[in-house]
């Protein structure tokens, strides 16, 4: 049992890595991870929003891999960046870390975030059987 | 079975179109739905904050019918603007798609969307036995 | 049976009050909670950060409990500040009312609310047996 995509045909294609809707059923375990931003391991910050998302990406996968899930299992995913110019940089890293995988998504641009040294931060929702 | 609204009486009544709360049981399925915005099935983009809100609401329906759901199924919906000024004209149309459902419900004036001609976003979870 | 905290040793301390992900089983309830503000329950708004952080989770917590929770039970929380320098107060607020619950947390600095006398606003998902 996995999660079903929703595309319907008569709504303009998804203009990128991610799907219109994901449902999941009830059964099985919801996971809800906290926004994830540039930090590294040991509390030091990346220095570029290439180098934050990848950060952001990786503690991501840190939480679902903790919960046995992978970004296979992600059902939806909130990216909030400071910056319109940083969109291509950090779609390209969202890409290379969701393979296959499209949950449905939503990226705002806003003020800023808990640090004003973050660029990117991510959250999102993801559910195994 | 379906989703229960709660408006505790120890707090001020929701000012607009929503609940406070509102809870489904774990069975059944859960549909998180994408931020869709004011663009058409053939890709155009619709030309005012009304017409992307129209346009954006009928995408939103979209995804909800494609999972065999109405916006009677919404449990949560997430609204993203860019101008304080666009409210009364996006809450005409939100009320409009809602009709009697009320579900629970955050609006947020950002800084921008994913591009920057979109005037308004909307995301959603929904429920169904 | 109760949600799980998910802190994996290779990521980073959360830095304060949540934890990086938590799961919770498909079986149970889950609560959706609209943005809740600094509102009084007689209509009257706080008249200050705190204030307006101490009445929204006053009134998150009433959500809650008309759904059989408390606190203990939320999932994930997002909170949505006007201004980084109501970061302290705020969190002093939220630690109060969290206790001992480290639910998955997101944090973002936007550029309005609904009203612009509005300075804080928190929404989550709650879940319970």
């Amino acid at each position: 049992m996995s999660v079903q995509l929703h595309n319907p045909a008569d709504i303009a294609a998804p203009l990128g890595a991610y799907s219109h809707g994901v449902s999941g059923p009830g059964s099985g375990r919801w996971l809800h991870i906290a926004g994830q931003v540039g930090v590294h391991p040991d509390g030091s910050l990346a220095d570029s929003i290439a180098g934050q998302a990848e950060a952001a990406w990786r503690n991501l996968v840190g939480v679902l891999a903790d919960a046995g899930m992978t970004t296979g299992n992600l059902v939806k995913v909130n990216h909030y960046l400071l910056r319109c110019e940083h969109l291509q940089e950090y779609a390209a890293v969202r890409s290379r870390f969701l393979g296959d995988a499209r949950p449905a998504s939503t990226l705002l641009i806003v003020q800023a975030l808990a640090r004003p040294e973050w660029l990117v931060e991510v959250d999102a929702i993801a559910w195994r059987a």
